[in-house]
């Protein structure tokens, strides 16, 4: 059903992170959970965007709402493996930005699953959406799809 | 950015389970993690199959692979609210079958949430794909989608 | 190992909550994970505090760290069972309270688990102990242990 | 409460296995929650056992069932933290294994939180108790507890 998708390159990411399965990601099936798979995206771009320096979920003015994911598995993986997380950003509105995050089991070259993320930025008390602060869009430069 | 997504009304499904919320389904912000939202969307999805008799995850030749899931976050949602999902299928092909999923709050009549979740049947041991089995069939065409 | 520990009847606690189990609850040898009847232990907690009032995680002063937990493991409970959490409360300190907690299986009258959580309350921003509130005493005093 | 309880160094422990905080591990505290340290417990348990090749959660006729487990919270750890898991074992019995856990933080000499978890091994299909095989018990030696 999703076999005509494309399944992505490591190269098609610009920033990885190494995420291993835990033995509870498992479920009973032997595989890691369809569940799973979204912790281990907003893993990736929150570690980004913390890394950077650009999010501080306890003090920051700036909040990112999730307001549409999506995934499509393509080959199981299960705990013990490594997940290679790659991140990438297509698209950086106004106050929105929309990742996309691939998943590579050990060292597979062809993605185990692929997705997207879409964040809206808002202040922390209004919860209303607010520009994408300068800082933040360069980090996210940095990201961009070599696609787009 | 999901704005224009319009929100399903409670008749739009054809099942409902209740799914009370937990104290861990909150992150940081003290709102459901957008994670577990799948969570409550693979927990109704096979508990429906399971109150119906046609799946046994022990023991069955039918197992259900997960292809595909996606889901727009319209409302938070926080513990202690109580999560009615609710349920639909919107296509049943040869061997897969497309779950429709919206998520109530509490008493509120629109979706706080809603996504699909695509499973391909396959037997336990090939992983092969399977033709969708006739009791099957007849506990899915209850939840036929009322615009399909 | 853990035979020779007395399993609890319903009895023995003061206060319950239904917790449906979920699919993901279930690990690759198709029971619930250990670890999850903690994420049981900490809702029915919670979810007291926040029932009575006493709780407000977004606003209050008072926050309740955990300091202590256990649970003995005696029979199995798997998606798609019902759990009922039964509560009490075995000692209340100058700013720390030991709950108890037993988890029954659908209609079992024998805990299927049972363990104890300790919470030390502090004030959310030094984080230091501070006295548990009048009013939380008092809803604390509902769930007094019968054997204590 | 627990300030009583020594904490344990590093070298109190025989393996180590880095386990890298997630996202949502963290709760409206912003710390990591209660619970899933215990998931950290049973990934560094699962994960000694596979990687020394006597434990095959889907073929192995022997499987792990946990009867009791504890854990004592000393200091508060946050995605994105760095957990090191030590492990060591206490007691090994006819067919049950005591194993003790440290949780340490990032460059932390002292464990943020310690505790213990027993499994106890039975035969896949008629879950009764089974002599912990040799290979079992030669891995496990080599984990053996300084101090016992």
């Amino acid at each position: 059903m999703s076999s005509q998708a494309a399944r992505h390159p490591r190269d098609a990411y610009r920033a990885f992170r190494a995420i291993p399965t835990r033995w509870m990601d498992n479920d009973v099936y032997a595989h890691v959970n369809n569940v799973v798979y979204y912790s281990y995206f907003d893993t990736v771009v929150n570690g980004y965007l913390l890394d950077k320096g650009v999010l501080d979920f306890g003090l920051s003015a700036v909040v990112g709402l999730v307001v549409e994911t999506s995934c499509r598995y393509f080959e199981p993986v299960a705990f013990p493996d490594m997940v290679h997380a790659g991140l990438r950003v297509a698209n950086v509105g106004r106050s929105s930005v929309r990742y996309e995050i691939g998943l590579f089991r050990n060292d597979d070259m062809q993605a185990a699953a692929q997705g997207h993320f879409v964040h809206v930025y808002v202040d922390r008390m209004q919860r209303r959406p607010m520009v994408v602060p300068d800082r933040m869009r360069a980090a996210l430069a940095e990201l961009a799809s070599p696609a787009v």
